[in-house]
């Protein structure tokens, strides 16, 4: 682990929602300095221009930025495209840090350059991100659902499917113009997507999850929805359990007692006002009755743009320079 | 059953949001007459002045309402207050539909003039609910999980637990003033309540899913939250089958095929934009993939205040009165 | 004026916001039959597939609709492109309504064909509609605004510049997914837009001002803003008046106190809540206190998707067909 | 003018929705720490507990409050009840800042301790709030509309009365429960409220107009709406001219070119995405065409519980502590 006084950072697709926010965050970062930020529609722009209230340089195409002249290549790039920068910028020899899904569940097509990637869930995988020239920053859904399933799946609690269900704002959809995007469609609405456990976030969480369970992860079952709101995810969780467990909310006091930004809620249950704008997960553990098994309720909650996607991704940052994990993310 | 060519009704309670949607549809209704409606905070104010576009006459106080002189009272007076004044209607002659839900579940404490009560959800109980003198209207959040688990019930096909994920628009909890109800608080917000499987409505489902179920119902998980939108309930529901099905969508077409307010889909799932604003309920049911044993993920949606409540209770009014069952329901 | 025991409706352009609600209004009229509606991208869909719950024909594109075999054609085709298929519906024998601005304020380019088009506006124009061919039916902030102010200028009070600051929800923007109607843009949202006094409505409701003060229209100043809602309009007027004015109230009163479609509140202001859902108007009328020389604040408030268009449509439909003028808008 | 390291802070009135956005920039303020917060409600809550993700004493009441042991008291009480806790504060020594509108506009029977009140426009009033002893913190239309308008009140430009078209989000109106602030009520809504020029905050305008004009104010007209948002608001002016100006928005690029919380915006209108969660101000200017005599169209956008209300209060603070006036409210 190196530590740095301060950092270059470059942002690849600054102009998206995560791309934006991420930019506020490192604009107003103590150590960080946005050195470079790319967008295609809006180069030439100054960043102020286009995102309110953040001073920068003027945007940029990507294929202009000195990937190499800057200490961290961060890629708010979509999924598909994003691979193929993360490997310029190796190569460039910046470390790099990818919000995009290309990089989180490795397999046989992985190319060698990206087999040394650390999935970025700094409070499962600390050590490893700090010492890592290439992050994969963890999808929106599958932090709020690992990190509420974990003490769980450590424990080896699990007993059959354990049913995610989900529900995010709108932001986490991207924000190239779609009709069923639009106010007047989401607005007073509500749906599920990709019913049937057919979520490409599935395997990054089965991935995940397996390794937690030490290798034969548990069935997970996951439905997102879309809330009609801008920011924030919910995701309530069921899990029967292997055998009961007395005053089960302990198993999460315990294991985040030190964490900066997980907080185990006991007496109430989280709701996306204890999150949002805040890097926090808040989690809540509940036993649920009147049935004949041992089972779980658990809900957890995160703001999808920050501890769903840029503010774990300046978490990540803090860690892999050496600096407070919470650096920047008061 | 008797036939009318108009009826007139008294409305228990019409200042609430159930309230005032059924007198909304009463006003509208080509054979229904608002004889009276109460309200205690605003008797004496024309029924036009509380709803906006309604005309009917002065508000009065419940104690003020000639009970006896209509055909049909309906209370939409809240739970624990209701029973006693659908007492009332029955001594003095009128027929009743309860929108609360003190009468839904006959238990030993159900005392005798309460004990024909009938429960309303027509696609279940058309025929005794058209003879009947005292009908119990269902909750909001068992219509849409009865309907969309009855035809799984009546076959025997559920095996284990079902969850039943659900999330209403704020209107389903009341009009009284509460801090956790006001804009600032509910927008943009979204949280789960009654967490753990101990909501009120539970004991409801569970009676009428082991009615379907020829007497051992399987056990039920509900999780109610609270949308960020004015009325609208979707349900998200995980049914563990007793053995693969094929085309398990089936079994609702053709349960359903004659249903004026069933709307089956097949090729997307529904919204709440589907059924808001209607009496309808909205089905779509998939498969669970990349699952070991076989479950099915079913999404029901009705509006809450219409199908939900006040559509609901219209619905049965007409099958008391022998007129057409979509009369004023356009 | 003709009368119809009933009438076949073609709809142009069925897939946008207003087109849909016409198409829902038609549907449900008791004396209008759907024969045909188009939509280029959605050509060959049942329409209730595309508006949900509207029974009818599958859509056609516009090229091979039977213009010819309905009685009346209406248009929610864009500004611009409307007046084209209004002239080919006119030679087909059709009569027609145009919902797009582009026959509503004739100038020297006007063709022939055009200038018989009556501005819609049954309040001020009522018997012109019953036998015209062909009706311009308004914009949504004019019918808003002439309503407002027809009182004043028919009787010559208008002294100096009327301020016209609108609001109004999205659906009046169009069905096109643009970013800035996207809902993480629009929610937690307000701004105003066209500023400067330079919005084409502008000089749709100086003509018709001009009309009702007998040739010398008082000088208008038209804002307006994007509201986060789906729909609704909303208009604060201010009036420097010629004179004093007791009780100004009275005039609104007067004018329309046999108006189906307007209501003048007298006691409290209108609010969004008042129309949205309807085909009324609400008018509050307030003197400005504080001020040195008399002047007034109105607020006017329509549904823009109702009377602002799809529902004075319908209107103008009854007219034209000598129905009664609220059929079918209950 | 006093310089300190830092500063303790005591809040009076910590739990409406400028009492908590006070406490969360205390919170996060460099240089200034939470002695105490008063909540009546809340008394002996961790403050954590009222307002999540802030760290700070447990709540008091506001009688148990150490008034004096603090540096600065900032009242967020409601009007009325204010100006008592001041006059105790002050009498305890402590310096004060009062965000209610108790002490905004001297009159005949303000008590003589409260004549020294300064108002708190640091844009307007910069030097004597540094050193002042007591702060009456501006209402959140009178910010909105001075700081608009004072490029013009200074040149005395101003001819005729002058329309403030005014909106804000709900949590201007507080946080005790109405009905008319219930989520089902607000959303989908918009209203105008205090119409014909009535509103308390209209006197406080009134007063400081005087002041920038040398004393003979211009007329206003004010009319606040209430917007379905949680936060912003944006007033549209229109200011008639003593004559025509060229390149008018010159006027507000020279008078704030060195201030940090001004935005004037040319090329384009604000909008609350402009502000909201800032402690900015932006501004946008242009002619109205199409009239005969000069007239502005003035766009002027904040967040009311920033630079409204508790932003600017931690700018005064600020001022009056000697440190960077913009610390704290990055």
């Amino acid at each position: 682990m190196n530590n740095y006084a301060s950092a270059r950072i470059g942002i690849l697709g600054a102009g998206g929602y995560t791309g934006r926010e991420l930019a506020r965050l490192a604009a107003r970062h103590p150590r960080a300095r946005i050195a470079w930020a790319t967008s295609q529609s809006d180069a030439g722009k100054p960043l102020g221009d286009v995102i309110p209230g953040v001073d920068g340089p003027a945007l940029v195409k990507a294929e202009d930025a000195p990937l190499g002249a800057v200490d961290v290549v961060v890629s708010c790039l979509p999924h598909g495209d994003s691979a193929l920068w993360m490997e310029r910028a190796r190569q460039a020899g910046a470390r790099a840090i990818d919000l995009s899904a290309d990089l989180r569940v490795p397999n046989e097509a992985t190319p060698d350059w990206a087999r040394g990637a650390v999935y970025g869930l700094p409070e499962l995988h600390r050590a490893r991100i700090a010492g890592s020239e290439l992050v994969a920053n963890p999808g929106c859904y599958p932090t709020a659902a690992l990190l509420a399933l974990a003490p769980l799946l450590r424990r080896g609690l699990v007993s059959g499917p354990v049913i995610v269900n989900a529900a995010s704002g709108v932001t986490g959809t991207g924000r190239t113009p779609k009709r069923e995007l639009m106010f007047a469609e989401v607005a007073e609405g509500f749906s599920a997507y990709a019913v049937g456990n057919v979520h490409r976030h599935l395997s990054e969480m089965k991935a995940q999850a397996a390794g937690l369970s030490g290798g034969a992860a548990p069935e997970l079952v996951f439905t997102p929805h879309l809330l009609p709101v801008k920011r924030g995810i919910l995701e309530t969780i069921y899990v029967p359990l292997a055998e009961p467990v007395d005053e089960p909310v302990r198993m999460w006091l315990d294991d985040y007692s030190s964490e900066p930004f997980v907080r185990v809620l006991t007496g109430r249950m989280p709701a996306l006002a204890d999150v949002v704008g805040s890097n926090r997960v808040a989690i809540g553990v509940v036993p649920v009755q009147n049935v004949s098994a041992p089972m779980l309720t658990i809900v957890s909650v995160i703001d999808n743009l920050l501890k769903g996607a840029a503010g774990q991704a300046v978490q990540n940052l803090n860690l892999m320079m050496g600096w407070d994990e919470a650096e920047g993310l008061a």
